[in-house]
C-alpha cells in the first residue's frame, strides 16, 4: 500500500469513487441515488452515511492524521487494517455484536459496513438519562466471548502468536493509548487539560508517588502483558444502541493486552456516566432513578462477563493453557476450578486499576467525555469530575484490597455525597 | 527460503560446500587443509568444529527434527534464524558475552562463529568440580543487561513491538518450553521419564493440584506477557567457561517473556548442580568446599543482576515505561525508585517460580540434566533428585513468601540433608 494512492473521501465525490462496488451498489442501488453525509464525530475518522433507494450503509475512513488534532499529529492508515481485522474476530467469536462489515479497501483505509439505524452512541444516550434493555448482559458477554476466544485458553497457539505479530503493528494508535492514558495525566503535558476548578486536587494526584508508580505498572501491564486480542478502546462512545439492542463498534485500538483493559474501560465509563448525572439533572434528584440503573448495569457487565468467562473456560478451553489434559483428564477439575478463581480474581484487580486511569485521562488529559463537557456549568462539572478523579485514584490503589462489584458501587456512592475538590 | 535447498552437512561434506566462504577461509586459510569434527552434544543440532591451518570456527547448523527424538518430531529450520537475530542483540546489548559470529545463512539453517577454546561447557564443569573465577558476575550481568536493554524501559517502543512480532514466529520452539517445561512434568505425559526411586514424591507431585495450578500461571505468563527478549533456555549447558571465563551460547529458544524466566532458570540449574554434589563425591564430604562455591556463585548471579539491572534502570531508562519526564523531572525520583524496587520484587518472585519448574522438569519430563544423570548409582541419584523436587515445589508455592537469596539458600542447605523419597 502507498499513500499516494489514498485521497479522502468527501459527501461529494463518494459516489463516484465507490458508485462501482458491488458491496454498495447491490445493496443500495445505483449511485446516482444515494445521498452522503459525513457524521464522523469521533477523534480520528472520516464516517459517512450512505443512504440509497433500498438501504443505506456506513463509509468509515481513516484519516492520515489525529481529526481532533489536526494534520500536525500524523497517524498511519494503516490503522484501518487493524480495525477491520479485529471486527472480523469480533463478529467470529461474538456474532451479531459488531456492524456487519460489507467491504474492505486497505489502500483507501476504508471500512463499508452495516448502517446501525435508530441507533445512537450511547454515550449520548447515558447523558440523555436513556435506558437500554440488555445492555450489561450484551456488554459482559461482548467482553468474556471476545477475550476468551482471542487467548491461548481458546486459540490454537500458533495463531495466537501470529496475532500478536500481526497486531504488533500496530504501533502509532499503541503510542496513542500508552501516552495519553498512562503517562500525560499525572504530569503538566502538554496536551492535557482540565476543568479549572480542579486545579486543587490535580496537583494533588501529581504529588501521590504511589499513584505515579502504579499508573506506570499498569503501564507495564497494558505493553507487555499480550493476553488476548482487545478492543483497546472499550468506552461508551464505542457502543450504538436503541432501547432494546447494543452493538459495539471502533475496534481501531486493537492490541493484545491484559484480559482486564476492556473490561476495567467499560465500567470506568460508566461509572463516569454515573458521576456526571449531577450535572444533567434538569430538577434536583430527577436522575435518582437512572443512577440507580447506571450502576446495576456496571453491576451486571461484571456479573455477566464473569459468569460467561467461567462458561467458556469450563466448556471451551481448548488452547494450551490449563488444559483439560493435566486437570479434569486426571481427576483435578478442582485444581481447574481454583485456577479459574484465580484468574478472575487477577483480571478484576486489573479491571479495577485500568478503570482508575481510565477515569483519570478522560478528565485531565487530551479526549474528555460528553458525559462531563456537556456540564455547562463549570463549578458542578468540577464537582462531578473531581469524585470520579478520587475514586480513581482509590481504585488504582486500593485494587487488590476490593473484593467486589458490591464495594466499588458503595465506594461510588459513598463518594458521591463529598466534596473532592 | 525453502527447505528444498536445505541439506545438512557432514564433516566429509563440510569442506566443499563452504570452502568458498570468505568468513571461513579469510580466517582458517583454504579448505583443503581444514579438520572437520562434529561434536554436537545438544538436544537439536549438528555442531561442527573447523580447524584450518591458521585458526578454528565453529559451524551450527539446524536439523529439520529433534536430534534427542529424531526425525518422528520435526522442527523447523527457522529456529536457526531466530538464534542468530538473538545472538546479534546479544552482542549489541552485552558486548563480549557470547561468540562472536561470522556468518548466517539461512537456507542452510547455519551459523559460523567463533570457537571457543579451551572453552567447555559449563555444566561439565560443574560436575566435575571446577571453578569458573568471575562466573556469577558475568550471568548476573548478562541477565540485566540483556533484559533490560530487550525491553520497553529501554528500546524504542517500535523497535520493541517489532521484536515481539519477529519473534512471535518461533512457535515450534516455544511449544517445547510450553509443553515440555510447564505442562508434561505435571502428568504422565507420553516422553516422561523418572528414575524408578522417584515413583512416591512423584504422584504426591501430580496429586498436588496448587503445584499444578501454580505451573500454568507460570505457563500463562511465559505465554503472555512480552515483557524482554529472553535467552529462553539459560542453563548451565548454554554457558561455555575456561577457569576464568564465561560465555552464553545457544539462544535459540528466543521469545519474548517475562523479566524472571531466565534468572529463574539459572538459578535452578545452580540448585540442581548443588543437589547433584552429593552424586559427584569420591570420599564423603570431598565437595564441600565446592557446594558452598555453587550457592555463592548463585547467590552472586542474583545479586549482580538485580545490582546492574538498577544501574541500568538509573542510568538507562529511555523507554516507554517509567520515564524519567513522569519521575525525575518531576522532583519525584523517589517514585522511580519505589517502581524499581516493586518492578525487581515481583522479577524475583517469578524467577523463583520459574526456577521451580525448571528443576521439575529436568527430572521428570524428556530432556534431564547431565548433573544427575551422570551418577550412575541409582539410589543415590534418586535421593539427590527428591531433594531438588521438593524444593521446586516449595519455590513454586512460597515465591510470594520468600524474601531474597539468603532464604532460598537456606532451603537449599536444610533440604540436603533430608530425605524426600
Amino acid at each position: 500500500m502507498t499513500t499516494q494512492d489514498y485521497a479522502a473521501l468527501t459527501p461529494e465525490t463518494l459516489p463516484r469513487r465507490l458508485g462501482a462496488l458491488p458491496a454498495l451498489v447491490e445493496r443500495l442501488g445505483p449511485a446516482d441515488g444515494w445521498t452522503v453525509r459525513e457524521v464522523g464525530d469521533g477523534n480520528l475518522n472520516l464516517v459517512f452515511i450512505v443512504e440509497g433507494a433500498r438501504a443505506s450503509a456506513v463509509v468509515k475512513q481513516a484519516l492520515p492524521y489525529v481529526r481532533l488534532v489536526g494534520d500536525s499529529w500524523p497517524l498511519p492508515l494503516k490503522r484501518s487494517f487493524f480495525e477491520y481485522n479485529a471486527l472480523v474476530r469480533h463478529e467470529a467469536r461474538d456474532p451479531g455484536s459488531v456492524p456487519a462489515i460489507y467491504h474492505f479497501d486497505e489502500t483507501q483505509a476504508l471500512i463499508v459496513m452495516e448502517y446501525l439505524s435508530p441507533h445512537i452512541i450511547l454515550r449520548q444516550a447515558l447523558i440523555n438519562g436513556q435506558r437500554v434493555a440488555g445492555l450489561g448482559r450484551r456488554l459482559g458477554e461482548f467482553c468474556a466471548r471476545t477475550l476468551f476466544r482471542g487467548s491461548d485458553l481458546s486459540l490454537p497457539t500458533a495463531q495466537k502468536k501470529a496475532d500478536v505479530a500481526l497486531f504488533s503493528g500496530n504501533v502509532e494508535i499503541c503510542d496513542i493509548t500508552e501516552n495519553l492514558v498512562f503517562s500525560d495525566p499525572y504530569f503538566a503535558a502538554k496536551m492535557n487539560h482540565h476543568t479549572p476548578g480542579l486545579d486543587g486536587i490535580v496537583a494533588r494526584l501529581r504529588a501521590d508517588l504511589s499513584l505515579k508508580v502504579a499508573a506506570q505498572h499498569l503501564k507495564l501491564a497494558f505493553t507487555s502483558r499480550a493476553e488476548t486480542m482487545l478492543h483497546g478502546d472499550l468506552h461508551t462512545g464505542s457502543v450504538m444502541v436503541t432501547d432494546t439492542e447494543s452493538r459495539v463498534i471502533d475496534p481501531e485500538f486493537v492490541t493484545y493486552g491484559p484480559f482486564g483493559f476492556d473490561t476495567g474501560m467499560l465500567i470506568a465509563n460508566f461509572l463516569m456516566a454515573w458521576f456526571s448525572q449531577n450535572g444533567h439533572e434538569q430538577t434536583q434528584g430527577d436522575r435518582a432513578g437512572f443512577k440507580d440503573w447506571l450502576l446495576s448495569v456496571t453491576q451486571e457487565i461484571w456479573e455477566v462477563f464473569a459468569a460467561e468467562f467461567a462458561r467458556l473456560w469450563r466448556t471451551e478451553r481448548t488452547g494450551i493453557l490449563y488444559q483439560a489434559t493435566l486437570y479434569e483428564d486426571q481427576g483435578h477439575a478442582l485444581a481447574s476450578e481454583q485456577a479459574l478463581s484465580d484468574l478472575l480474581g487477577q483480571i478484576w484487580r486489573d479491571s479495577l486499576g485500568f478503570c482508575g486511569v481510565e477515569m483519570h485521562r478522560r478528565i485531565l488529559g487530551l479526549a474528555h467525555n460528553a458525559d462531563f463537557e456537556s456540564i455547562a456549568d463549570e463549578g458542578i462539572r468540577a464537582g462531578c469530575e473531581a469524585r470520579a478523579l478520587a475514586m480513581g485514584r482509590q481504585l488504582m490503589l486500593g485494587a487488590g484490597a476490593i473484593h467486589g462489584m458490591d464495594a466499588v458501587l458503595a465506594m461510588a456512592r459513598r463518594m458521591d455525597g463529598e466534596d473532592h475538590l
